[in-house]
């Protein structure tokens, strides 16, 4: 049983257009929360060591956390890190789920493979991260990216 | 209240020997926990994302675990970055104490100003640390890096 859960897609677009779609907040806030829930992104520094914030509403309610993480690498187009173990400038914090993600951005069939490799405490965290639907949540957000990443070019 | 502790010393050693002191694990073994207690570095792989990772030992008594952690930013002979928050390679982890720790090695007096600020959660985690004996424990392995760094020239 292991510790991580991994998704991945081919995104028809170049890596420099899902790169902008991912490190532009304006970009980011249309795609990282699935649709109809808006998304509202309060920090986004990307850089290692940069504050990542997002807040989420649903209708006409109140702007909710959704998550609060800091940025451990980031290579422009090609590989990009966060953990929610931190936030801004390194400080630790209790993350309602504890988790490192590595996005890498490869070139393929003239688009993008996009891959997710979600990284967890112990093998029964990311057991529970399945149960709450990562597949489906991560999945639908990147088909939402897919969309997007196209009209960036 | 702060979530922060911090102490410094001036060291009579240039800032080069100060980081061999930290970077090289031969040298951080005989300084980094308090002695007669010994030190052995199961890692020490000094580089954003490099494992860190230290056993301690009483008399002949068996090794026991004293600290993981991941290494986050490291300039050699300026700052260096770790936290226990995460292990090598960024995998979250549950530590017995949460904490991020920034030294940063400053000429001065042509000795070095060396200074670690050691971030918390909450400013209730950084007084239980202070409880824990922070102020000591940090002094005296300080006071055996301030022995042994002049010897690294």
């Amino acid at each position: 049983m292991s510790a991580d859960l991994s998704i991945s897609r081919l995104i028809k677009a170049p890596p420099a257009a899902v790169w902008r779609a991912w490190a532009e907040a304006e970009h980011f806030d249309k795609w990282w929360i699935p649709h109809p829930m808006e998304c509202r992104s309060v920090r986004h520094d990307v850089r290692p060591g940069g504050g990542f914030e997002t807040l989420m509403r649903e209708g006409n309610g109140e702007w909710q956390p959704h998550l609060e993480g800091c940025f451990l690498e980031a290579v422009p187009e090609q590989r990009l890190v966060f953990t929610t173990q931190l936030a801004e400038g390194w400080r630790p914090i209790e993350p309602w789920l504890a988790l490192t993600a590595v996005m890498s951005f490869t070139p393929e069939d003239g688009g993008t493979r996009y891959s997710a490799q979600v990284m967890h405490k112990t093998p029964e965290d990311a057991a529970m991260h399945a149960e709450m639907g990562f597949e489906q949540g991560w999945g639908t957000v990147i088909d939402q990216l897919g969309v997007l990443a196209p009209t960036l070019t």
